[in-house]
């Protein structure tokens, strides 16, 4: 496995001083780098953070193994109901190894596609549902809390939707994955015999993608989770390492800080050259946003930081968004995320047809197309003074993509701690949730609707 | 039909002074609007600008229509190939009035799936190539000037792919959307036999999606776009009204001028609440950063200008995003797309579990979540002094939706007459393409092989 990281195009000889980064500022900010891994280290190692060793539980790896082979076969759909990192990670893995929809290969029982419901649009839903078999399909319900209203109000739809085609029997096609021992999905699966896996408590939903949360769906899909988690383990080791020169997370989260903050770059633009790593990227996006968007420090400073991750794919945002990367404000630093070796390499037809615009392409190939789009991008990004970087996959295999997901989870804890700020939590959209649970009529909000209902009120 | 704007929670008495915009703000600049309104005016009708004519080239919508009736039936699969905006409207319309993939019915001969293949990834085309079956497959290729290099590369493989089954019989199962009478696509298309349709000189890529780049596919899967048209046409009349009162276009091109500008959010969030328009997210995207994002005004004044659009997907990035934009930097302007009326409205089952976090949202509807939910993150946002506004569609069909994506050309255009720049052109995308040509060999841009080259050894 190799994941490699090219920082050249943000230092201060290729775009300038600034807009890039110089070795004195490396120099001067080595100590802090190393201080934020020794720092992590002892959030990690106190038990206050257990993403780190997601790759080393084996044990729950091959319960989750053992239980997908025991159902397989037996459906052609994984319906997914959660939401945000609970859907996130299982789209990322499908879409990276398994391609985007819609050019997977035609589903079937021997090759079950994964239908992610992720939101709450009952035209969405309805749709889903009436492309989907209940006698065929394998639901997969997933909340940490066990009481997020978007999953609980689909899951009971879902549930319904079983239950009258299966009865009881429902229940054998059904997976919960939750905080084992509390929560009221818990009590339900419990109640109704649902198969249950467990979500460790020092794991939030953005870090979860090796847990359960993201290894079940892939296990009933037909991923290799076991090579994914062996890619993520090998990851880990060199992300402890207090090198900058062999721990690429760490060098990662130094230069995109130092990209942030002295060069004043409050937009990261993840820009993978792959559609297999598109579900990546929404997946980063997530882990960037909510880690790292906070308004205070640790220590209580009102900060109200947070750089926002962009989504975008190359080469077809090329045609889309380059031209306001290329003259618009100098307020971005972008990340490519490369592919080296592609499966197929896509080779054009050699075609001989007097067309200038058609011939010079004929006899080569797609990759080294993709390559050199890719390649002049950065260049062109470099000449108007834009800096950038490369992470570059060996290949898109479960290993590698395994290892890229730990990479960025590392990158983002060594951030927050580079930032002071607390990675883990979510406190901002806990007012949003309350509005809702209120306007929902849930016991106890009611002070939220009428906070709401007045604030509706007295808009001009 | 039924597309409100409403504003409110752009203005100073919802979010304060530095953030929200002040009757007297808008006063002032109300007379700048209306110029902007005649300038683009003047633009249109000297036929600088095509875009808001096509509503009423109903010659050329009959014959669009005529001819899909004419092959309808012998495929199930229409392959796009083009990038940019020779795709991202088609895709708007196809997830806009047919469903996001994967939830999607069954594709068939009545019910033809939609391929994009809009990169050059040589596993995603290969991928997609095995998902289609030649003899089922009607290909449309888009490329206004006819020698874009990706929908190059990708047309000569599909071509190969095709006659390797179908021999010369190929042509007839392909049309080619290009500029008539130049270019080496429809050189290729005249000598082949492909139908072709022409794409009006003065409509570039981001704003052809009402022209045959957009209607071809759309009719092609079958989709009304008479009805499509007739909605954009409506909303043309309303475009031209000089009035802030009757012209959403204008007051909403005003209320995010002075909001990007006066207020300082160099970012607007497209925010729709439907998944249904995730496509349009995208499409609005281009639209938006391509259209506004420009190193020069009009008189040649140096100011690297450019609001950066981000999509998000309501109420699904609430759990991904929305710590950001509540506790991160006040940096932005958020931009809600609603539907108020659903296709059906998602009944949750009442399930009286003793449940508490279930019960409560027994026998409701997911339309109704969905709207709570919108409403309390615009209340949460406000609360936190983040300022938003609101698109609302009656409902979603092919009539709103038309009506929709002129009303966004036109603001765009207006923006681009506030800011007094071209919003036409994208000359900072040729350094890249010229590159990229270098590198792949294209005769004539040797040297900018020679200037890449030079630049990659350089770096440090």
């Amino acid at each position: 496995m190799q994941i490699r990281f090219d920082d050249s195009s943000l230092r201060s000889e290729v775009v300038g001083e600034a807009n890039g980064i110089t070795s004195k500022e490396i120099r001067e900010h080595t100590a802090q780098a190393i201080e934020a891994l020794k720092g992590f280290k002892k959030i990690s190692e106190d038990g206050l953070q257990g993403f780190p060793h997601l790759p080393f539980q084996t044990k729950t790896a091959n319960e989750i193994l053992k239980f997908a082979q025991s159902v397989r076969g037996t459906f052609d759909t994984v319906c997914l109901v959660g939401i945000g990192g609970s859907a996130l990670g299982a789209w990322a893995l499908d879409c990276g190894l398994r391609g985007p929809h819609p050019v997977q290969p035609a589903f079937s029982t021997r090759n079950p596609r994964l239908v992610i419901l992720d939101n709450v649009d009952p035209s969405f839903t309805a749709a889903a549902l009436a492309s989907m078999d209940p006698k065929k399909t394998f639901t997969v319900v997933i909340a940490k809390s066990g009481s997020t209203a978007e999953t609980v109000a689909t899951f009971l739809i879902v549930r319904d939707w079983m239950m009258k085609k299966l009865g009881r029997k429902a229940a054998r096609r059904i997976a919960a994955v939750t905080t084992i021992g509390s929560g009221d999905l818990h009590k339900l699966a419990e109640r109704e015999g649902y198969t249950e896996f467990g979500i460790p408590k020092n794991v939030g939903g953005r870090f979860s993608v090796l847990s359960p949360v993201g290894m079940l769906p892939a296990a009933l899909v037909g991923l290799d989770i076991r090579k994914i988690l062996k890619g993520a383990a090998a990851i880990t080791h060199e992300c402890w390492q207090p090198d900058l020169k062999k721990n690429t997370a760490l060098r990662a989260a130094l230069m995109h800080y130092l990209a942030w903050t002295l060069k004043n770059k409050p937009i990261q633009v993840a820009f993978p050259y792959s559609n297999y790593l598109w579900g990546t990227a929404f997946w980063f996006r997530q882990l960037w946003a909510e880690s790292l968007g906070k308004a205070r420090t640790r220590d209580g400073v009102e900060v109200h930081v947070g750089q926002t991750p962009v989504a975008a794919l190359g080469a077809t945002d090329q045609h889309s968004q380059v031209q306001l990367y290329i003259e618009g404000p100098n307020d971005k630093v972008f990340t490519f995320w490369t592919v080296e070796k592609f499966s197929g390499n896509g080779r054009i037809p050699k075609a001989k047809l007097g067309l200038e615009a058609f011939d010079y392409l004929g006899g080569q190939t797609l990759a080294k197309l993709i390559d050199a789009e890719q390649r002049s991008t950065a260049a062109a990004l470099a000449e108007a003074g834009r800096p950038s970087c490369t992470f570059t996959l060996g290949k898109l295999d479960a290993e590698h993509l395994g290892g890229f997901l730990q990479l960025m989870e590392f990158e983002t804890a060594l951030m927050g701690e580079l930032l002071n700020i607390n990675a883990f939590d979510q406190e901002g959209v806990e007012l949003g949730k309350r509005f809702t649970y209120g306007l929902m009529g849930r016991a106890g909000f009611e002070s939220y609707r009428e906070r709401l209902k007045e604030f509706e009120k007295k808009r001009p």
